[in-house]
């Protein structure tokens, strides 16, 4: 089966990055945008290939998953030999459970309609849930781009910096940071120490007087974020804070909260295609060569386990 | 079982109208708008319940679906008995072939969808293709508007109008409206009547002097309409032109288009919400009734032959 | 994987002759009957094949089913690699919606039933409806065997023919013959202009006076050919009229019903095997090469746009 | 839910006996024959109803097991509660292994075809093989007519008989009639002694001078019955050798085979329909009252363990 | 539908109290275990039930795991109208992702293989992960036992006590104890704060001089709590520590392990039975009220929130 | 594809020899052991391989089970490109049937896990039931080892000797071996001749004098064969009996009870490991040869039809 790169209409850049990386041609993947809103995507020259299908699924996110979907059953009509959705930011992934008995799980209908409209195969990148690969019907790859930020972050970040995480739920991330940058790790923990609904944030670790890098999956709104810095900064921290993560959402106000924040850097990745934004101190390493890797030894049966997350 | 309806965003007032034809009190489903734009609907006390579950799949199209497949979820997890989904348009039912080999098939992705969310039976009104229900895995009732819109235009048109099927999709229709109304069919037609590229719009049925009503689907962009529009004038039709459709999208610059055509009177249903539109003559014919006599009979396993189009 | 072609009972001459345009001899595949009438079909050589599965559904129709389902099932466990069944006429076509609420819908029953059976793919020509690709859970091939028959037309017909369609259904067909034969088209329509029962064959378009060519999709009993040839010959068309067709079934009385219309050509293909019908003027032209056509393509994975119908 | 019998076109006269002991109307079911051999079963007045589906699948085998799929799929779009099939006769029984690596098992793709087109539950009559229900994706009830003819047998047969097997598929059901009619039991084997490939029927029992039942499953062309017979004779049996199976299929050269034997008395049960043979002495059994009571249980939940054979 | 309370071997004592709890009796499983270990397992009068099958998948896990899948078969052939497995304890639940490419995930392994054998809806305690619900096909109801075991420990802790999670795992559950409790939250975390593989037990919280209950969801080999035990022990905290965790499984060396530690209290509940164990001061409280909540909440089809953890 | 031997825990030795002799080396699956039963295997370097996971499901027949059905989630996880299950021997294959209502039918529930666990074809050597290829959703190929054993006796045994079947079920085999060793047939029959409970084991054929072979799929606590000793001993056969059987479960006494009666020669294949047995005569043939062989010619697309039992 021969290669083929194939972008939806999120995924375009990086899929052009990916297949040079791999020294092939992205296919066109043509969309049709009706007046009423319906989207009908068309592929040509797939027939039995061994598809790649990049599309994101970050805002507009119902908009990137029908898409997703059609992409995928045209795919398949078309005669795809077997097809690996690549779906660097993967939606949904925080309703992983029901707060309440009448709530959905997002997560597993959008992981149950991928599967139904044809993936066979998934890669994401960093999902927020670990557990994605058992919520899915069909194989996935769960690559980490830290190792991309972490060599980013080795240039700017000054020595006897700490790596903080800005919750619970980061911890692990946060170790695997700490680990390649040989940094120290602390962790802002919002627990409510007696039964009564007061709650503060609290840091764990030695931070004063040092740098610190902030570290998370995916900054969206830029909340949790700036409440991390205000922690740090009571705790006496070094003023300049680094943040990093690998999904820059950066969606509403998150902006304006952040370039409030006196943050010098922000890291991300390209999973989400980032456009200019004057007012942050943004920069964006690339999520291609670890997709082209990935992709390569799917194509040629290489295994790649240093290449996934959670290890 | 008891009976329970739920609206979803877009079923809102139609499901309100629905619930109280049938003396019932309409489900409260919550629906959460997360920042990035992901949904989170939430409902409540449906356990054991025989429900149906409203909502339209109209602009903006894939918010709808996704809610939709949410919610069906949703229901299932909250262990609801038996879930109809009320699905009064059913958007993407354009999509039912391909045009080219590497084309989607947007209707099949949305009707696998829907099934494999949980959705038990499916109820529709009037869709595009009457091949709907052979492309479902579940069960589709395929009601029509046009008995309800026949009524309304019953005490509009003048004696002698002729009714007109804008294209040769339509013929069905028009002939099911000429019945109720007694009256006689015309077809434009758009047919190249050599293998050349000229195309003309040609009328087939006599018109000349006479009231006509325009009768489709639906209405997206308008430029259908018009198009007949021009052509019953050319016939020389009487001029003042009622136009009938069971949906009314009315995306983009239909109103406009339309407010320049010479219709004093547009008239459409309810199965996408109508507000107001100042420059356009639009009346509005509900489809409560119509679904809750449907919902009604399938509660009590009672047939609804008579209210099926497509007969 | 290398190329079989497999001939169903249904399927000998049409496989061979299939199998003869792509330099391979077909696979013999055994058919036992046993005296209640149960099949036990056998193939063999088949392991890992690229296998084309040749067997149309016409009559017997049910024969031909369930011997199809049967192949499927034993060229699975054979170990095939991919199975494409090739039903040059798929029956049960007309069965695409129910006319009233207590109906099956044949065409899925049979369509599930060849997926379940171990179908991956199928190839079909002229199905009487185009959404049976959006009916199939399985990738369909919709070929058109439209201009072979235009090609044979060509050389038989008169200068100034027109094509004429038998009623409403035919029209995107006749103006596919029409491209192709740069001939005008006309329509017959059997409409009610008003609402009672009274119903009349309409001629749409010029034809007083020109040769005509009525086509299409198949002749059954010969009904709507008998009906469309005294609706021509009231409006004066010239006396003698071609008629053609994708798939001549002529079932029952249609032989003695069509040798009494004045039809000197009567022009068909060998979807159904056609045998001996002295009192017919019947001509038959082979889809052996259309679709050993799209057998190589799909075999070396290229596309075959050109080849489909309703494009 | 209300219990609704439902006849198909092979179930009628015993779907009648079935419902009138379960005081309840059969629904009719309309089936068209279309001229080329197509069926269009449809049903009426089965919405939400306990629904009991009569239909033998012997010959016409084919037409039969497709008609009987179509039913099912009209009830379940008709809203039918539960569906289960009651296939006195199970056809295709014998194709439960291949023989060859390129055999179909004829037995496996009627049971997925019959889950699939959406039976809950299938109800059948001494399956020619035990295995059906572990074959079946839906749970199935085996039930037994042995009782029901043994019943009959007591009254026809003279004392001292004995049982006999005609092959060694046979020895079970063999052994239940010998429990019942308190005889001993005898069987014919079939038996190449030496790896040669000579034949003969061995008689293992004591016959000789006794008068004999010889008892089966079903008579298919009557051959096994005759060499039976011939083997009895030789072993110097009392001539007047009785015959009884539950299915009698009886197709072919079997009535003019069993009536040159000297059998005077063959006694079959009603899961075909038999038809007036002159020429042989047939009595018939009903097993309406052993379906009316198995459904009848089934409907009020309640157990049917003795009524189900192999026990 | 009838309430049946069935038991699997894994369930005895369990189910019947849940049983008399709803004032029904449990119905007898029997189970009949082969000299070669195969089980077969029976039931009886369940038709027509909604069904509630307890059985718990600890150890020996294998072996209760096939058997539920066995009891779920039998259960679904008999005719039960709705099954819902009844798993208190969920084995497998800890391999929800895989640590290597070369892993299985185990949770999703016998969740699938649940839903196949025929589970409607799964009722767990306190699962491991919080993602079963995702993971699996059919619904779950997660209940959580902390209120249970809160409520008995309110009665044996002294005043001042502080709720100690063992790691990080665990910090949502502690805080479920410590509003239950009204106490405070410290936590044992095993981080490694630099880069390098040096790791220690570090305690976040304040300790010193107050009694402890350390609580968790489980304690197998009890490795996690010994450590727990030593660190609060370093840090000064009372030495008598309280031990509190919904599940004991209590493998190999626990008993040895936990006599060790001066514990003078582990409170656990009967989701696996326990049996004396004259070394350890094992208190058990019974889930099975809460059970019996849930279980006739879900017969009524009322909602049962306030049973659920995680919230 | 390339070819790739993996082995189970329980499959360790005979994939070895399977391996060399397709001049591969084995992959190896780690197998971790949790304290508390649970299993995690682990594989690697499987990626787009044509794999062939070996490991029988004797006992402890659920952990084998539950194994197989992790290592087939594994290797799909991993990127296996096609997985065959080969199961020297299948356990639970006795439970083909309900006795009674209640009964699950344990072959049906193994064999869909396998299916929805990622097996997508199945190898197995004389199976319990011929019907477990049509029981499987998945293509089975049931091997026969007869032709090895065969072959083996064929050194051992005397002239003149007389092939003894022990039941009935085991008649087909005995002639297997009959044909193969050109020696006559006798079977053992256990058969009520009258319908009371009053059994007694029957010799038919001729005995008297002669050496005997007893032969059977399976010896599992030697009851049967003890039995048919007896039987033989008492009908005066040569008191030195050999036996031999495909599957050597031999579990609980049935090492003694064969040792008591007067074996000489107990022969049986390694489907099932052999261990040390001192006081029994065993030989064990192996059946890495005929694997080898049937895995070579599926690797390679060659049919395997002389490999097949049940021809």
């Amino acid at each position: 089966m021969s290669l083929r790169i194939v972008a939806g209409s999120a995924g375009g850049a990086l899929a052009g990055a990916v297949a040079a990386a791999l020294d092939t041609e992205p296919v066109a993947a043509d969309l049709e945008r009706f007046p009423d809103g319906e989207l009908r995507p068309s592929v040509d020259g797939v027939q039995g290939a061994d598809l790649y299908l990049v599309q994101h699924t970050g805002p507009p996110v119902n908009d990137h998953v029908v898409e997703l979907l059609l992409l995928l059953d045209a795919c398949g009509r078309a005669g795809a030999g077997r097809i690996t959705a690549v779906v660097p930011y993967f939606g949904y992934a925080r309703q992983d459970r029901r707060r309440q008995a009448g709530d959905a799980i997002g997560i597993r209908v959008v992981a149950d309609a991928l599967a139904s409209a044809g993936a066979h195969r998934l890669i994401v990148v960093d999902p927020h849930t670990a557990a994605l690969e058992a919520i899915c019907e069909i194989p996935v790859e769960m690559l980490t781009a830290v190792p991309v930020l972490a060599r980013a972050l080795g240039q700017k970040i000054p020595a006897g910096a700490v790596v903080v995480a800005p919750d619970l739920g980061a911890v692990k991330l946060a170790q695997h940071y700490g680990r390649l940058l040989s940094s120290p790790v602390a962790v802002v923990r919002k627990i409510r120490l007696t039964g009564t609904s007061v709650t503060a944030e609290e840091l764990i670790g030695e931070v004063r007087g040092r740098p610190a890098v902030i570290v998370d999956d995916m900054i969206s709104t830029g909340g949790t974020i700036e409440a991390a810095v205000e922690a740090l900064l009571n705790q006496g921290v070094a003023p300049e804070i680094t943040v990093a993560a690998t999904h820059g959402l950066l969606v509403e106000a998150a902006e304006q909260r952040l370039s409030r924040s006196s943050i010098p850097e922000l890291v991300v990745t390209d999973t989400i295609p980032q456009h200019d934004r004057p007012t942050l101190p943004l920069s964006v390493c690339s999520v291609a060569p670890l997709l082209a890797d990935a992709i390569g030894r799917l194509h040629r049966d290489e295994p790649l386990d240093d290449l996934l997350g959670h290890a």
